[in-house]
């Protein structure tokens, strides 16, 4: 299977990309976690993004925040698709780093998923390798199963909840 | 080659959807475009999100404006990667149709691009096809060049624009 | 008397729903609490929706947040009014779980209140059923004068509180 | 039947507020439109809002702009549900008339529309007036499936378009 | 002197608008602090505001958050200058409340300060009733100066903060 | 009576401050109408602010955009009340010159009207006038009426604009 | 003297850059314009910055829309100052490509001017390079007395402008 | 070697400012740091904005929050670079203080930094000054090699945090 790269501006974002990788860990699907920066490492930013693909990669996650240009940049080197997730790091609740994102010139797309949403950054990278891959597809149509069935659950007991509430 | 989809959420957005359209066109990839809306006809979606992989789909584009479900109610429906077109179709300048788009909750991601940013989804589509398709992948390898010496024809033209300025 | 339903994306919206619930069983109108997903279990809300009519409901409050689609996908499937509650659930203060519910297309309204405003979500519910309903109106009435006593009750205080403050 | 009350808060709020009235008269409701403001003709409207239960009405419809009080005052005077319709008439694209109805405090809601969303303020009145009218349910089931028809009809469209395009 | 009135929608609002009854006490300006709410007790907010002039008010400052009427509301019901202080009381850090305020219509004004900004509300207040009245003018000028002379103080100690920060 | 100043950052503004002069001239307020820049004649502002009080002035109205310092800078000269009249000159439809006025620190209030205000701010400048001036304060309850008679007008003309539409 | 270099991300952003050009004519700056993109040029938009110090550029102007990269990636390979101007290429009023340039990480800093603000890109220019510089440094203060000037002479036209519309 | 001054609006603001004095010590910047406020010392403001270059500076840094005018006022008298610094010292998250600086009209830019970006605003400060002194620039290469490898050691250490969350 292609592996998915994912690549963090900062080691202070790791504590939500870690969400990211747990989910691609638990769907046994290849990965490596990196740590370059636009801004501060273009030249390593620049080099893996380039060497990507021959190095056996299918999709990068980029997760920066700020003015976050990791996703552009990346995308600007290689015609992987790059996932863009944008984090909460200054003041601006991420508007900031979704708008320096998604709003992408035509030719270099980034496909971005919500502020600080680790967690769907690694099941669309799923959902992009599942394509050809029945084993890994099944692996996401369970994953949707069993979310079903937390809310399912969740239903079940909003009963005892308010029972406890209304005292 | 898989199919893509090109779901709109009414045929007003033809105009700008059309751009994805031609893009598609010019990479020689198989797509469907439909007329589905989220609201107006959910069992519709429904149906088409629930068989798009075994009617041969890859990549679903959702096209939609104002409260813009038609990405969401998709994903809810498919395990396909699905990419989100944020439409201006309000007087909010499509920050309503981004913001319903891109901040999915955690399980079901969009891919969400630019505001009206058509090309973009279609080039994205492209890219995601392109993970197993070394043909595709040349193709995309070649609009970039492409897109690069469009970039520098406009640089060298840029000394005659200024010397036409300054009279 | 037809009954309220009240669905939640999600358990973790309880404590917030539960100013509702608090206000509706004050005002003795029969309700219904349900955990729903538009994402996760979007079947289940479906036929909710559905047969919500024949199952003896009158007004349906959904209370959703980030992209919240669960208003607009209930009201796709009833004619009954939708009640949307706008949760804060993620790091954009609500905003855009406010414009996923109100900016909704032409032909399918949410009834969308502020953001987090479980206890108004409620009130208008009993509005809604107190057209028809001499007792409830009364009820409704009452509310009415109760909060304009307590806002007298404050005013009457506020003289104190300044000569505490003045020392 | 209940009437339904539409107050603008000036007469230029008509070409918008039109679209409302051709929908609750599509819909056979009975219906009366006024201009009152909450600010110009306060005394008017406080009178309007005191007495509308007892005048027949069953819903009121309150279009306003920029800070756009209409909707709450009214509510502050009546237990009937008002659906309040926020009006561009700002440079701010309504976002200042959506966030001074929508975001009225506990004990006073206000059912909030879409942004200029006329239409779907008389959609919500009549859905809220069909609670307990099977012919108005009705003729909204019948609505629900004309707009499903439209858009089937788009969808059959849009090839043809695709052609054209194409050339 | 005429006296300044300061109404607040919720007695919740106090610990802000103290600042400004602290800053009314210090200019030595006779003031009515009181609790009444454009929703709540709209009659009291008409009734105080029909009467505000005979009863010796030059000024009336209405404090209020959310989709803050309160300003609005008493402006419509007199001629007297109207202070509106935008509170925050929602997750929308006072936006809601400041476009409420300082957005209405032609006609009304509300004379709007900044979010939570109670102190300048009172000093507006006391610049209006300044204008005749040369010895609380001489208080503002003295405010002035006093301002003036905490920041030259501050800027003298700024270089004392830096030695210590440098160890 | 005191004189009403009207300071314009750029004459460009004069279309939309154009009607706060005509307004002041209905009520026979005199005035001065001066173009003065916060930024390219900070001297010319400077000075008319500190002498402002002893030539006669009563109420400063001050229109800007953008980076809208005018109503500042004049505030820190006087002890006059200033009026903030923020304009549209940008793209952020005058968001920017909104905060730029309102946000005011503690110590330097600025009234801020809603953006291109110009009517109220010049009613705005009366009402502070008319707190000692019978005359001026008669004029504007006159006003008030007429206003309300203008709506009453509209109000009854709103028939025959939906017979029209109804053909 | 050292050069000024504009780059622009694409040759439709030349209307508006076109004012910063002419502005370092009038100062007799000398200046390259060129058009190189973070996206579709990002190895030319490297090897300028790389070598810009060397090739005699004092300072960087980088002109771009939407997902504004350009200033960031250029800044990334020098050390020159790099001047952010942010355009409105996208329906978002230009505040994102204003957030994508301003909100630059720790380390990496743009100096960004208001969107659209050519001009002042190309003055800020002037100011750098006339730190050390006498003769620009004095053309600047010219500048500022000629704006000075035109502000007075706007000022005494208003008079006339009023009497006209005085009629 | 040019001093840079760092003009705060208030003390409250050392604790983020320091980050640019820290950052100017550590490159051996000469600087002075002072407290001056546009509106309750603008007279110190414009006096020493007036001599700021006869005086030996080379640069200015001005550090103020919500309606932030400080960088424009001392813009205003000066035609050194006035660096603007927006702090967040309202319940804006800062985009307050950020229009209020970056908004600048035609003819007086400040150069604007990210909100809360003091180290930016002092690296931006060095970058200026280091146009003509190859000893600084040298500092400014090796400041961002020390970067470069700061992200080095972080991308060499997240394989071990992985692990470590992997358990």
């Amino acid at each position: 299977m292609k592996k998915v790269a994912i690549i963090m501006g900062s080691d202070s974002d790791f504590p939500v990309v870690s969400e990211a990788i747990k989910q691609l860990h638990s769907f046994e699907i290849p990965f490596e976690a990196r740590v370059m920066s636009a801004h501060r490492t273009p030249v390593d930013a620049e080099q893996f993004a380039k060497n990507a693909k021959d190095n056996g990669f299918g999709v990068i996650i980029a997760a920066a925040g700020k003015a976050a240009h990791l996703g552009g940049v990346i995308a600007a080197y290689t015609t992987l698709p790059v996932i863009g997730l944008p984090m909460v790091s200054s003041t601006m609740d991420g508007l900031d780093s979704l708008l320096s994102m998604v709003q992408m010139p035509s030719g270099i797309p980034v496909a971005t998923v919500a502020i600080g949403g680790a967690q769907n950054a690694a099941i669309l990278a799923a959902q992009i390798l599942a394509i050809d891959d029945e084993q890994l597809s099944n692996k996401l149509s369970q994953f949707k199963i069993d979310m079903e069935n937390k809310v399912r659950e969740a239903d079940k007991g909003i009963a005892e909840k308010i029972k406890e509430m209304m005292g």
